[in-house]
């Protein structure tokens, strides 16, 4: 049965659900951050993903992209899917400026999350949630 | 018209052409690492890519992968595309061992690249050239 790897739990807050993956966002403010998860257990590799999810993985990128853009405008979208740390397979998909924290380096592994302060996390949510919801 | 991005075409090398996708090797013996690069020009984002040719790009991103796992056993492949510094698009592939020079953080901006020494490098390009023309 699927269930949310402990640390992502921690991390991140429940956006959306699609038909495959739970869209988190991370609870770090320096960067508009969202992890697509896909609700199947065991998998650890995109190619774990049979074709057809594969399919639909690709399609729920490009949504959360959109939305991510919609909320958050930035020079460069930067996906990744690592899982050297984390192995349940998870997408990242970052909305990057340049001059923040990290760049023009990747986000992960650097410096330490600052989590939204008082109401921004319930704002971005919410304002992401419109986004999914709003027609293209 | 498409040419490769300057700093690609310097730090890497030609192993195959896909259909829509040149699969280029990184010069760097740390890491077995490919970048796929769709020979369209003036692309920056995935979703600057039609839906057929996104669908394409996933699809040579998983015979890069098979590929690349059958040259260089590992313990996670790392997929990113990010684009900060060189903005052409393109898609990372990498072999991930435990306790490799950047493990367990991500390869992008660590350290120098150690170019393959001696013939490394011709022998790792024939590897993968055949690993590309192996059947599934």
């Amino acid at each position: 049965m699927f269930a949310l790897d402990p640390r992502l739990a921690t991390d991140t807050r429940l956006v959306a659900s699609l038909p495959l993956c739970d869209v988190q966002l991370m609870n770090d403010a320096r960067y508009a951050w969202l992890v697509l998860v896909p609700r199947r257990s065991g998998l650890v590799e995109i190619a774990d993903l049979d074709e057809d999810d594969q399919a639909t993985l690709w399609r729920e990128v490009n949504l959360a992209s959109r939305a991510l853009r919609a909320v958050a405008p930035c020079d460069k979208l930067n996906l990744g899917a690592l899982g050297n740390i984390v192995r349940q397979l998870h997408v990242h998909i970052v909305a990057r400026c340049a001059g923040d924290a990290a760049w023009p380096g990747p986000v992960w592994g650097h410096g330490q999350a600052q989590p939204y302060a008082g109401p921004a996390l319930q704002q971005r949510l919410a304002a992401l949630r419109y986004a999914f919801k709003a027609p293209d």
